[in-house]
């Protein structure tokens, strides 16, 4: 079988573990969001990529859900003795060995897709990474500034890691996103696959991101297309989903969500819907619904999660 | 007393520090190679300007005489398992937050000269260090490939991190030093100097690049020069020093770099020059020359050292 998979940061790449152990022969390509990377210092940092990088190729602080097991932070407490203005981002002594590859992969002329390839022949993920474009895109995020009563765009990781996502957002803005080419293998993987998952990623700033890429809700429009919720009983499972929800005027809650990604019907994305236990009822026009424990809190229940997904749509 | 000096890495800081500390109200402007330079995962690395700063500003690794204190190597060993082409080179966890913070204003547009003030705002030093100048100056080094008999230029850091120095060199160069400006301040800090030193650092690569600098030699031929020996009895006091002397023809003396460098009066550029103790006999036509200990065992030493040399043109 082969699996298309749409990918933000911690809980795609924990769900994507949960699909390997599942479907271990299938062929998968997953389309990562790389509308939070970030350039600090001159190095272009690519959370969602890495994310799920470390986490399928087992360099993963299980932990805290992102960087490196074992990092140290050492260049980041010389970085705030320097008084560095982007000190407030965790920066890792192992994980910046990633950024400095990459850096050096793309000035030497090398797109964005290939150097991921490149890195991924280190951790191996077992499944195909691509880049949702090669192009830059960055999440920005209007906020209100409490000060000065005027709005400003600041980059999303400013707002969800140096103000934890609590400056009230009035618009998120994929900049970039209106002239960006998909990446190499995008289109045609999406092409190829029998089944597309939606992972309990954040629908606004993960996958809502790779979806405003140019072709790629078109080409999805074409298959069948799961979706997990990433909202139970009324709340992220983890992260701040909600304030992103807020900033475009959807409930938090896994009808709303649903309901948000619409029908494939009817122009929306959905051939299934799977909510938690807890949110049985729930219902989406034009979509099949199931309730079946979400939580990832292991890799069987995690794998269990996935085949609920893949059997919802292909039977 | 307006003091000039030119420096090369770990010998010309330690003098730099036995300057301070002999003239401690002496106005110092320090005019820095930076041909060592070399871009590595797109930061640019100054090793001389580096090792003077974290000399002067007390962060110095002691025993190795380069690099931080306290320093760790996460980064490093991780990008060895990335495979990294350039892994062979040094980059401390610490050291690694100069660099970054150097790319973050290198690319917001500060010329290197601006970057070394910003970062010895936190350093300190004590003196102003003036890079030599703030184009592109990189030192290559012309080596005899022994597998294909056929000679090719390799980055100076190459040369000698790589292979220690171990591939006999047949030429030296400047790669970009004929059309480098020099460094806003570094003509001027000549022309106000009572006296201009040459600390012990490696007359070829470190002094001799800083020389090529357009209107350093003419600059420095107004003003009293005095030179210190970084040859002791037929050895360099700590280096390769003698791998660059050969490439450009010079003996491995305390005699022989007084002479490389030449009589002010004759179209060179010392008026004096200190050698070892167990030099003494040495001479260089047309400048005084005069024997005292010369080894910077500690504080005290490499102050008496300074004493001496300013005395010896300034009287």
């Amino acid at each position: 079988v082969k699996v298309v998979a749409l990918a933000g940061g911690i809980g795609g790449a924990r769900f994507l573990r949960g699909l390997r152990a599942a479907v271990p022969d299938a062929e998968v390509s997953v389309i990562v969001n790389t509308g939070d990377d970030i350039t600090l210092y001159g190095l272009r940092i690519c959370p969602d990529l890495d994310t799920v990088m470390y986490t399928l190729g087992g360099g993963i602080d299980e932990e805290r859900g992102w960087g490196r097991t074992d990092e140290t932070f050492t260049t980041r407490s010389e970085l705030q003795a320097y008084d560095a203005p982007a000190s407030w981002f965790g920066l890792g002594d192992r994980d910046l060995a990633t950024h400095l590859m990459r850096r050096q992969m793309l000035d030497a002329g090398f797109p964005l897709s290939q150097v991921t390839a490149a890195l991924c022949e280190r951790w191996r993920p077992g499944m195909r990474l691509l880049p949702m474009s090669d192009d830059r895109v960055e999440t920005h995020v209007v906020v209100d500034d409490p000060q000065t009563g005027r709005s400003r765009a600041i980059h999303f990781q400013e707002w969800w890691v140096r103000h934890g996502a609590a400056l009230p957002a009035s618009a998120i803005l994929a900049v970039g996103a209106e002239t960006a080419a998909p990446g190499p293998g995008v289109l045609d993987a999406i092409g190829a696959a029998d089944v597309v998952v939606l992972p309990p990623s954040n629908p606004v700033v993960s996958i809502g991101t790779v979806l405003q890429v140019d072709g790629v809700r078109a080409a999805l429009a074409a298959k069948p297309v799961v979706g997990l919720s990433p909202i139970i009983g009324g709340a992220p499972v983890r992260g701040m989903a909600d304030a992103c929800l807020a900033a475009v005027g959807v409930q938090t809650s896994a009808q709303a969500v649903g309901r948000h990604y619409g029908a494939r019907s009817a122009g929306g994305l959905l051939d299934g819907w799977l909510v938690d236990s807890s949110d049985a009822g729930v219902t989406v026009p034009g979509v099949e619904v199931r309730a079946v424990p979400l939580l990832m809190s292991d890799l069987a229940a995690t794998a269990a999660m996935a085949t609920a997904a893949l059997e919802l749509v292909l039977g």
